[in-house]
């Protein structure tokens, strides 16, 4: 059994975590932190882990996570890289769900989050842990830096078109429709039911904080620089992300068996037939991508729609892949949910 | 393995049943018959079960549903009781979850479902499936009559008070709250987005089809005749039930007790500490109905509040519950879901 | 024109008014009052009042409400208690849409929400601004206390019976049900997006700061003392409340004659045909309480549905009635909105 | 007083024609025609018109549409062609909210829509009414073709780059987001509310019927023929298009005065600040376009964001909108209702 330890579990990735680390065959939680709510018990906060998770949340000082074998990083930017040290040197293993080593330039990542890195050489060591890019180093890493819900949509959906150097990557277009639990479990104003339901918006066209971690992975698939525009937008569901991509093709290719060739081995990647257009709730509650390849009237403009469910895929769902790969487990372990339909 | 049948699988009832038989360990199905749709893969109708079901639907005359060893009818009313001879003469166990078989007097049967009844002696025959009244009978029988959504959770929310004889049963209230999917999966006009979403309502208050089903359950539990108003209401959301009872005490008691000892031994019943308040998401996905009692201002009436998904305990859940049970499978198998939450 | 401030703006009772008195012929907004949001532009704050209110909120103390005809207050309870002597002192009307003035035992008052009240004698001239019940003192009325959302629906619904003497008075169930509108423009985990929606709950089981609004409003009706169970359930919608009531008739009447006359001059009581389901939506937007009458079975128990919207006849188009009236205006005027269907 | 006919009354866009007429100063509605419900009165199917419109549906075969100054057409698509010629000769006036006569190209009109058309040469005479383009054609018109919901928005938001020449025309993208009521108020199993409701998803990627609409309108704009990649998706709310628009710009320009001058005298078009996001919900139920027009980073990208309400301007309002100008009143009158926010 694997002993696992979760810093910062009071979020909606946590509690993710939580569900999807209660029924795993070989991992065994021993801690979940809160400083806020040490001493409650998991199950209060969380009624729908009653009968599942018997923890309550710890106080940070007395959780011991050196103990673990592994340590999720559940907590806001800028947590993980400040006990990211300590732990490694403990001969624990990361995956920080944060943003935190996500960015390999760190200035350009202390320019988009607004705060100094507290360890710029882990940067340097952490892998970033989309798997279907990244399987090999995953499986050595000490560090792994899950990426963010946007980027795994979006590169997921766009890295077959420019591995294949098919498509004018300087001028891509990415727009995204999230739901709202991408915001987290935080109270402000703009996630309230009532200022959220029955309405549509897009927000931080200006720049937004996925569009750096966007850029360099479609950097590094294409093997050149890229051009994006990244508009993400607000939709009234709960969990679900769309990705709407469009690119200029500058040849013609047969698109769909390229992208059943790419994900071909892929267990959580799954490139429905042509014409398909799928659905967010398709997902929902389960670690998958699934992916439509258009090109509308035959012409220039290539458009890929991914789905994935944000706190799944998009995040806790992946960190149990990466999990699974990193200590050797059957890579869909704990993981193979149907998505709840309706 | 125990060889699956379903006949009728494209409504909510029908692929809920899918989700959670093909995880379950030891059940091989069969086949999934649908008329009009015969020939369609399931997993086209429901992308949800790519890579999870790969059946086509069977044309009802092609599906050699003889041969099963159990066959779920997730069909409108008056289906079931046409075919249910043939298949108990071969053999096979039938789970009703329509209402066929869910009423012992065929004459009041009649009356609320409009159409006579093709085979009144299979009525008596036929097990209300109910687990937390009749495991014992379940256990042994041919034909169960899965109960309605609810009744299961008016039912389980009223039984312990009357079993006690606590309460004025000629007076009790249920005020009940369904999601839509309680209505099915079928083209009508009330039931559109643009129509149910942001809108709350009752319906059916003259008289309810679920009615004369919940004033049986409740009388068995009371042994004698009770009295019940019984209101349904069309909430916004997809799944979940929220019942709230009300009865007048008759005597002071430790209702508190009271329902954590007669549930003590239910995987699926969950009382919930004095003061809570369940919520409906808490049962999302999940084979569980959350119970809380209440005493408001130490007063004469007692409030009961007890929420189900009606698609699982409500339907598809306590239909695999009677199923393992039939078939002495540990009756948590393939029900061990954590909810979804958010 | 009749002068009007409004103290405290930016909640959605606030709004509200601001969108029915932007539309009122004879009511000029002078101004608005936001201690932590002065100098901002309203309709920056709502982007849906741009080009129909051209007002920035003032700090309280620059507002010189004095020379108002008219002060609306939609604060936080406790606030207008503070600054009403000086307001009336200065000859300027008032009505409360917050409940400083609604309850009129101080000490019950003060047990309920938690403060001493600042100016008890007050509380015996205000007048409880539910005009169906107190038109004509309204009319004279300095400082009106506007009702409570659920107050108001459960009120209507049953006021006819009991004025009647036709119920049993001592054990009135009101099972009510609210959009999530009601609970503020506060920032509250509670009443997050993911949180609230696709999701159904009962609250404030044990005791709900409405019940003694309540039981006052239906003690003088019956003009006796009244035993209510009042159970307020948050449903995932934004805008409504649906108020189920049961009773048990004490003797046989035509409830349906009985609601028609007794609403028969009113604008904004809509008794609709027998066997109707009024539904929240018919309501949306609109300063109406839709009611219908039933008698399930031919039963002793009689239930009463009762829709409003909780922002307007709940809240602001009730008070902007009060004001209709108490400035001898028409008292539809500027609350002729049909309402928003779908 | 204008008389007013209206032909197919039973859909969305039929009852917002009612809402918002009811309370148009200068038109009497003398007709509502449905086959189906004649007889029907208008409030029954829609409670929330009690009291607004007294009406009840005449078949049409005894309507005397003929004695109307103006008849609506809220038909599905190929009614209004069969009976424009029969009215129009009789002295009648039409705005057809269908497609029939939106598409000068009669031929691309039939292949899109696949059904002859019944009078090519009224198409000749039909004015698209579009007024922020063809106010001065719709004065004087007869016959109005009314704009589709996404094509309003689409063209409101490109227009003004288009008539200035800023950009490359040929590579146009709008990817737009619908609510449900966009659909109609047809009992289709995709629009249910347990398909619909915390779900997003594209449709018609390979093509949709708005798309020869939208490429005619930005063409004549634009002066030249344009390239359009347009992907609609369906959001689970009821009311609201946001289109999210992308056009790669040949030279610099100050946008934002851009939009501002060409948009100054327009009462219906609201061009916001620098830097805005608008939301649906901020002209819910009003007839009104907010814009907001970016150029991320600076780069060579702009983005526009349009938002309307799918039923206003995006239908009915623009309907009463149009016959303002027909008619020669005020273009505001009736069409100043403040959106409902919350």
């Amino acid at each position: 059994m694997i002993k696992v330890g979760i810093v910062g579990g009071t979020g909606y990735t946590g509690v993710e975590l939580l569900r999807l680390l209660a029924q795993h065959p070989q991992a065994e939680l021993r801690a979940i932190t809160s400083r806020a709510d040490a001493g409650t018990a998991v199950s209060q906060m969380f009624p729908s882990l009653r009968g599942h998770v018997g923890l309550h949340f710890t106080h940070p000082d007395e959780a011991r996570l050196e103990q673990c074998d592994l340590v999720f990083f559940a907590t806001p930017n800028g947590i993980a890289m400040q006990q990211a040290r300590a732990l490694l040197d403990a001969g624990v293993r990361i995956i920080d769900l944060a943003a935190d080593f996500r960015i390999r330039d760190v200035a350009l990542w202390e320019k988009w989050y607004g705060m100094s890195h507290a360890c710029p050489d882990l940067v340097a060591e952490a892998v970033y842990g989309l798997p279907e890019i990244n399987r090999a180093q995953i499986r050595e890493a000490r560090l792994v830096a899950n990426p963010g819900c946007y980027p795994t949509a979006v590169q997921l959906g766009f890295i077959p078109l420019l591995e294949a150097g098919l498509v004018d990557e300087a001028n891509l277009i990415a727009d995204a429709k999230s739901g709202v639990s991408g915001a987290g479990r935080k109270a402000e104003l703009g996630f309230l039911f009532s200022e959220a339901a029955d309405n549509f918006k897009a927000y931080g066209v200006p720049g937004h904080r996925h569009l750096p971690e966007i850029r360099q992975g479609l950097a590094q698939a294409a093997q050149r620089e890229i051009g994006l525009t990244f508009v993400p937008h607000l939709t009234p569901m709960i969990r679900g992300i769309h990705a709407t991509l469009y690119a200029r093709l500058r040849q013609d290719a047969d698109l769909q068996t390229l992208y059943e060739q790419r994900y071909a081995g892929e267990a959580f990647v799954d490139v429905m037939p042509a014409g398909s257009h799928p659905e967010t709730r398709s997902v929902r509650g389960a670690n998958c991508c699934r992916i439509a390849v258009h090109r509308p009237q035959q012409g220039s403009t290539t458009v890929v729609l991914a789905v994935i469910d944000n706190l799944v895929k998009g995040a806790a769902g992946q960190a149990v892949q990466n999990m699974n790969i990193m200590f050797g487990l059957p890579e869909t372990a704990a993981l193979t949910h149907v998505p709840l339909l309706p």
